[in-house]
């Protein structure tokens, strides 16, 4: 997506080797008209799917993933991170290890959202090494529903995650793949 | 809001004399269709004012918010409740104790998105004992930023956050207000 690698390219910061910022548009603040642009190239790319479902998970693939269901007028359903009195019980849950929290979570969904009726499609803002997004298909896999993919912003190329997804033979479409960055340079695959 | 009402009154679970449960359609799955129902309400009530930005907390706030914002055209900043690599060192931070989650938390918001020109709507998917949006309140006037108001979708009446708020002449639009609930029943406030 020709707009996004150019936003990424003036706007974003690189922090070491490992920090893509994009905070002022995508995942602290959000530009939700660029947000829209976003959603109708994932709409394009799936829209000949039957989708039943967008999840995502909290906090930050909310935004991305309810501008992408306004476009399919399908519900989104976000996993939970975080125990919540108001959970339901009966969960799908998967332990999934976050490298920028440093911390291990339980993501989960209420079975009384996801089933084997759903084809589903993931969405979130980063893929790096690819731990929420498999949480996620595990997730998936445990309601019995069918994946149609993972639609997601912004891929850290020089990372795992997209590669394991697409050796699992998972559709995977990334807005914006960065192979290599530095401080001076955003190097994206064509 | 009619159809918020009896959305709640046909649909939500009530579990004791505290928990509403309106999971299935506003913040854990979200039935987008409706959430842009909500967001014209709140643009019916608020369009008037010249909002620059509308702030909301994560998690569940943001789905509502970035519905309300798309009719503004204007940024949502959402602030954030965990500690992060991501997140800039110079924030506006505020503390919170949250009531469903039975701890407190540094809710904050990155100094680079609200400042005092900022005219600024804050958008919440629950109004109870009111911890939330008083620590965005808080952040608010720490940017310097002035206060349009609050949009609130659910608010329980019952627990002091909404008198709270209006006894501070802010100006608080709850789309459905709960004077008492239990099991067999929910009245709200005409």
């Amino acid at each position: 997506m020709r707009s996004l690698k150019e936003r990424i390219r003036t706007e974003a910061t690189v922090i070491g080797s490992d920090i893509l910022k994009v905070d002022h548009f995508l995942n602290h603040q959000v530009d939700v008209d660029f947000l829209q642009e976003i959603a109708q190239e994932f709409y394009r790319h799936f829209k000949d799917e039957p989708i039943t479902k967008i999840l995502t998970v909290e906090a930050s693939g909310i935004a991305v993933a309810v501008a992408t269901a306004m476009l399919f007028r399908v519900p989104v359903v976000f996993a939970k991170k975080a125990a919540s009195l108001n959970l339901d019980q009966d969960t799908y849950t998967s332990e999934v290890y976050s490298f920028t929290r440093q911390t291990s979570y339980h993501m989960k969904v209420s079975s009384r959202y996801l089933d084997h009726q759903d084809h589903v499609l993931i969405i979130d803002d980063f893929l790096a090494n690819g731990r929420a997004v498999q949480g996620m298909i595990d997730i998936v896999h445990q309601a019995g529903a069918s994946l149609a993919g993972v639609g997601i912003v912004i891929e850290k190329g020089f990372q795992e995650g997209g590669q394991q997804l697409r050796q699992q033979g998972i559709k995977v479409v990334s807005l914006a793949i960065i192979d290599a960055m530095d401080e001076n340079h955003i190097q994206f695959r064509e």
